[in-house]
């Protein structure tokens, strides 16, 4: 192992060139109007600008994967080499991630950059503050928490019923020793007491919310709109109800932008928001999107978790309220995850074993023939380990090819671009064949529950 | 007063000029290696690059005041007009100022970026998140306060008495709410209980220390050298025990850079740092004031307060740990705050008041005399409102002249520039002719109290 | 129903003999050695006394019922009544009953003295403070409470872990604002802060612990085995760890001799010990039961809610435990509750109606049949209500002659002795003829869920 | 030392008196109207009896010390061995002494029940639970506490601000862990969280009421007048507001009734009541007193502390609320102590030491004067002390005469009533030769700090 090099080693010895010469490639001005760099390797894109625009039709593709396992199934790292790959055989693509949040990095997660030859740069400001976006979002929220005590301690006309404050408060921090407090203590000069919690910044309410809107003004009817608590008769109280959603919003005015960075191999990439996608909806910001589709030909972007949970959020929250239709849906596969899958054991996973590999296969046919519920065209990439048998990929192509997906052996960690070519190329000849069946499975399911 | 325009229409209607401009005006190149543009008309200062430049030997000039009156006194606005002064005159001047806590700018304080036609721009971003270094700083902190409950959950080795924890949470905010709280509930999973606190984040010690830094090495040994709390037998622990000092660092690896913005007339002015005068020094940091010394000949700096508690906090504590030395003091003083002192209350502050003035002289010399126990020269600018009377100005400045202190009207408030040429120059004539006679009142203090 | 008397007037208009004379009815002389007079109608036998006293082998009934209903069934009554038709035709009979908690007195459930013409008085100094043993459990209850936390203060060497202390806190009241409380506050001078509670002292393990104990020597070696929390290591620590054994026994020395009052009729009735049914056993004590059935020759006891749960726990713990052997069942039904279970509401009760009487009696069957999976012989007491017609109480009594067993229509609410001859001459007739094939379910039970 | 009886020896040997047989020395008939015996050697007394009662103008006779010091002085002790003193001479006496709390008795101060052959008794009933009295007392105080919170859940129509609730809650246990506390914590089903406390319950307002209280009637309209806690406008609120009283006065109303117990030499004895003598007035009931002075000639008392603290509570609060006077004045001296006053440290007390004595005399002359300044005589006790000398008493004895008041030797904790012959003989002296002298100070400190 000691001649691989570390993703930090990669990162550090990359050639990047300056933002503005990135943001030239798609043909976007170096004027104040247009971006405002942030730094001389990131640039915030104005809103303003971005209206000037006219829509491309470009074609969206989706990332997603097979049920996660703590082998790791590489969705960002995948989104990366697949955009490399496409700008790489000629194409104006762009790749839209989500932004890591600072706590689980501190934490054990590890930076969310991609890794080896697939990475977003620079990586190190990434992983740490970047643009400051979840320090304003971290801002806002906890305004929000400091309007609504001090509405209480100032006669509380709204009779906001202590015990029932919904709104809790949050930090960029993997703190557990924040997540049961109590509040307002310390007598009468501070407040009325009350148990009280805090999030991490990206499970909060507004993360999502500001994953969701299309530009400020939604924003802030948004965040009016947000349920902070209960009257003692159990009637909901929102934000606006405490004039909260003008201050809020100001506080995101800058955020609200997205940021520009670039891959190793200089091809743009949009890096914006970043809900949790356990609780919300794991993906980076409509606006993030839309703006990508504005200025490429094709944006590679992900969702999180397995195709039954980040994908289906990604379709029926995130299309559903912003009417953003994909054209086509990666679905990344291991050689590795799919013998987990099978029943193996993490340290027996280097060992080539095509029983239990056959056994997990069910998993990806599930996740599969749980997209083309939604109507859509499916490829599969097979991100390539080194310790993946000829037998192995073998198989697991040809179980491909017997429920009629294309799927290619992907090797982008190691090579970069050269590596996702053939992917690209799958992708390129879905995106091309597309015909309009997109379909939300969420109606259905209301109907459904109800 | 229809006619007059508030602060921020000044500051809107700012002909702003790219950072890059100004910062060639002080001769740093467009250079990667020299500055980070943090959008278009805010830069932080690479401190490899001020590693670089040769001392320039300039002078110091530290703006004070009489003692603080509700009518407001305007240090920074002085201090911003004195630098825009000296820069009309034909000196290269910087004005080094402390970055805004965002906390009370959404609370009573208002902002902190000078007044009038002396004010330094965008004001908006400065007054809000400007380039993310209190948000770091909070970062930091609040890593430091994990990283004790994580190791008092994990075993506490090191004994931590969870009553005697003195180092509390902070927040950029003013939210009484967490005043007094205790965190850590929630059962097993959580932590151990205790009390606790958040403090506004330029109260935070981490503030005090990243202001006294000399350089990112000197930042982590202070870091390292905190006192987070004590075991059961009162034996002091330290953020070095627990490994913090590095983590923290980094977090602040992007802050401790200097940022230079303008003002409203286009001369440089560096705001950085930012801790509490009540409680901390009060000063915008070392760094800041040292690469204003390198970059410029005259450095126009404030500090918190009067000069009693201010001057003398920048002169013992921030001089003293530095090696910086001021070669003159401004004491700014208005008719108003003399005339308050003088046992007028601020309704009737507009109209003349004599025998008023005369009594709350002995305030402005008592702070003359205090400088001067320093072996500082002293010049005395009289901040200029429209209410002051002909009568009352002359009265003044006759004071003035028999305590052998020059002093000058200064009106840059509605004036700009034009309104400090004369107290420019009685700055200039000081500095030209200073004889090193500093001393500090530290030593003699700590002598008496022993 | 202006002319029916409540609860309280009967009892204040009891007739009460000196307690030494009804102790002489069951041979208890007048002597300090005996017993302590609490007042004049109420005495503390004591442990020494009976001690000398030889096991008369009396019978010992129990009373039970079908599943309670918001209706009432009327066990304590029915057992008050039953004792004193058993001394009326001529029987040596004590009644063996709970002391009633002071917290749900004051709260909602109302005195636990029986009813009508079936009460043990005097009635106010029952409910309220009586002898004061539920003061003594709590005061006992608390002082482990303050020893653990005296422990942890000074110095911890049994390394309680804070988070895991199982011991809380109990207070004789019904205080919702105490079930989930922080203590140890104040800072370094109080303690190490943590959650606690405080129950109801009748949910005390203490009081469970009282209940079952067989003398004092045994009651302090039961306390000394709670399990009062856990180390960080999840290592069980004793009350013995702490040597609380020892003073809280002394604090229960008074309280753990029984308690003899009167009924209405200068019947001897033995009131002590008191567990929650619902989390307990909810038996009197031990001790209790015992001495009666050495002071009499017929000993009237109740268990908690119906035969399912209270019953159940009577002979699978109490009698388990200490060797007790019930000759005779009495399930206690009425009417109503039938019609209840049948599918009557509330307010309809007092029409008659036959259907939902006899789809009601599936849950007497399903009691009497519990009872005899214990090998033990039932009869039933139909406690009547003016309500109940004829057709009813006939279909009721033909119900249980199909199922085997004696049925008794019983007005000892309105009547007194009169009102439960049949009832007690059933129980003797049964008593009489006893074969002894009681057998606890418990083992069988333990062997089912290994 | 070894030939020394400890305190408890001597009382496990006592021969105690049936009750009803001291009982009948007073003149009280063992009748259910006059008492009720609470075991076979304490009884509590009717206030129906008492009122039935003529006064018999008896004499008042108040103990009390010098400061208190860690050596002891003994003012129990005194009053237990001058009661017996006064009987052994002839005179009807009765001594009323405070309850003893359970909360130090198992903490650090022991009981308190005087010592040696100078005691009351049966000594463990009275340092444990005794009569219940403090039982009560707790119950009745969390009774209220407990309405209140109730009262806020329920809707809070008296708008009680939950930050301003006095009324804490109390325990008879020392538990530093329940000092400060949170209560009403888990949500919507338990209450609105705020900040509390338990005091130890000796020092309730509860318990001060209790003991100025004149009957049951005016302790129930004390109770209503107990501020519970203000609104948000600063409004008091009342235990009334609460229609607490009721309820509260029912469950003291066997509390209410006096304790009669015996010394060591079978005189009566009354033990009723205890507020803290640091924060409350420090006295038995007035009700207790009151019922000595119906019952015997002579009533011997005493007040917590020295005389300038617990006197003086005693003459300002309890006589000035009562309208009792006190006859004569005993203060209790040691020579131990008035060493320490005069400097020796607590280990070489045994050493005579005249010139130490002398210096600590001035204690002695100042509380004298003190209780001159109210108009009543006075006359010392020397409790002796085996290590006193010769010399050291008589330079005591000799002081004494030069101040004009008259002393005795006495040696009641090792002689009993033997031992203060003398004392009683100059206690009757002084009361015979009463004039009524006198008067409160309250009056004229009142008008000092207005």
């Amino acid at each position: 192992m000691s001649e691989i090099k570390s993703d930090i080693q990669i990162a550090r010895e990359a050639k990047m060139q300056p933002i503005k010469d990135i943001l030239s490639k798609i043909d976007v001005p170096d004027e104040n109007f247009a971006f405002s760099p942030m730094g001389r390797h990131i640039a915030k894109i104005n809103l303003e600008y971005l209206d000037t625009l006219k829509n491309k039709n470009g074609k969206l593709i989706l990332v997603t994967a097979i049920t996660p396992t703590p082998a790791g199934e590489g969705k960002t790292t995948t989104s990366v080499g697949l955009n490399d790959g496409l700008n790489k055989i000629g194409k104006k693509s762009i790749v839209c991630l989500r932004e890591p949040s600072l706590g689980p990095s501190f934490g054990m997660k590890g930076g969310a950059a991609g890794g080896g030859y697939a990475q977003v740069v620079p990586m190190e400001q990434i992983n740490l503050h970047f643009t400051g976006d979840f320090h304003a979002i971290t801002s806002a929220h906890n305004l929000l928490s400091a309007l609504i005590d001090n509405h209480i301690y100032w006669g509380n006309k709204l009779n906001i019923d202590v015990r029932r404050v919904v709104w809790r408060r949050v930090m960029d921090m993997n703190d557990r020793s924040l997540r049961s407090i109590i509040v307002d203590l310390g007598g009468v000069a501070n407040g009325y007491p009350r148990q009280d919690s805090f999030d991490i910044t990206v499970a909060s309410e507004l993360m999502a919310i500001f994953c969701l809107a299309t530009d400020l003004k939604d924003l802030e009817n948004r965040i009016g709109n947000i349920t902070i608590g209960y009257t003692r008769d159990k009637q909901a109280i929102y934000a606006k109800d405490l004039n909260a959603q003008g201050p809020m919003t100001v506080l995101l005015k800058e955020a609200i932008r997205p940021n520009v960075t670039q891959t190793l191999e200089n091809n743009p990439a949009i890096i914006h928001g970043g809900p949790f996608a356990n609780i919300a909806h794991g993906c980076n910001s409509v606006i993030a999107t839309k703006a990508g589709l504005k200025l490429a030909d094709y944006v590679v972007t992900e969702a999180g978790f397995g195709a039954d949970l980040g994908a289906e959020k990604f379709l029926d929250i995130k299309c559903r309220k912003s009417g953003l239709k994909p054209d086509c849906v990666v679905i990344v596969a291991t050689i590795r995850a799919l013998k987990m899958h099978g029943g193996v054991a993490k340290e027996d996973l280097k060992k080539e074993n095509l029983p239990a590999l056959k056994e997990g296969m069910v998993n990806l046919r599930r996740h599969i023939n749980n997209i083309r519920k939604f109507g859509l065209p499916v490829t599969v990439a097979i991100n390539h380990f080194i310790t993946d048998t000829e037998n192995e990929m073998k198989s697991l192509l040809d179980f491909c090819e017997t429920q009629g997906v294309k799927a290619s052996k992907c090797s982008h960690w190691s090579n970069g671009s050269e590596g996702t070519i053939e992917l690209a190329k799958n992708v390129i000849e879905i995106c091309e064949d597309k015909k309009d069946t997109f379909k939300f499975l969420y109606e259905k399911y209301i109907a459904l529950v109800k």
